[in-house]
């Protein structure tokens, strides 16, 4: 069945993608009505822009898949706890749920209090660990 | 001589070109060493992307225009203060300063805590009468 779990690894497999180009290793999905309409993942070095994060450039071409500015029946899933930026982004976006797999302690939005938009659902889905040992493993790297 | 006053009627300016062009009227510039290396304004409507904030495009065009991720040695100059999305972005371009004309309470960032970098100073500046009567002109003109 088509859930959580697939979309998910979908996500998880982009984050594969940014870590094999040297970007820091989180991917995202948005899917409406099951449907997935956009994919992305982080791009910062590439774009040399410190806002291409995974979820905003997924937001932007969902809306383009869509031709719709809001993704109001759309669901966002993600390898990383959005930082503020990203959940100010989906404040703007209405979207109604997002799921990540690891939680961010130290740049996750939610130790900032309620920055999503009312409507929005928020979960944390399946793919923790790995999306985790996949960053771990990137920054190990760097050192 | 040249100052907030100065850079800051130019992100006026940028707003009223949003307006002309039917944008929600918020203009945005940074500066780099007193020399202006990003202009921009709300384009959510023609870009058909809710992200599309005149902050967001300042930041990626200023880091295009300086070839740096950082914009450490930056100031920005907004006609309304940033929201949550746009102060999340500030932080991660590591900006030194932030000057806005009109402060906006219901969705400006600053309602939410300490978003930004440690390193950035916010600033109120001028402008903001006229900023905020602009934007209180577009909406009227909506209703």
């Amino acid at each position: 069945m088509i859930g959580d779990e697939f979309f998910m690894k979908m996500a998880f497999q982009e984050a594969q993608l940014a870590s094999e180009e040297d970007e820091i290793p989180v991917g995202a999905i948005i899917t409406c009505h099951n449907r997935v309409i956009s994919k992305a993942h982080n791009q910062t070095e590439q774009l040399n822009d410190v806002t291409a994060h995974a979820e905003m450039l997924a937001f932007t071409s969902a809306a383009e898949a869509l031709g719709a500015k809001y993704l109001t029946d759309c669901t966002l899933y993600v390898t990383l706890e959005p930082c503020v930026m990203c959940a100010g982004a989906a404040f703007w976006t209405q979207i109604s749920k997002i799921v990540y797999a690891a939680p961010d302690p130290k740049r996750g939005f939610s130790k900032q209090g309620s920055l999503l938009h009312p409507k929005t659902i928020i979960e944390q889905g399946p793919f923790a660990i790995e999306s985790e040992a996949l960053l771990k493993k990137f920054f190990a790297g760097k050192r």
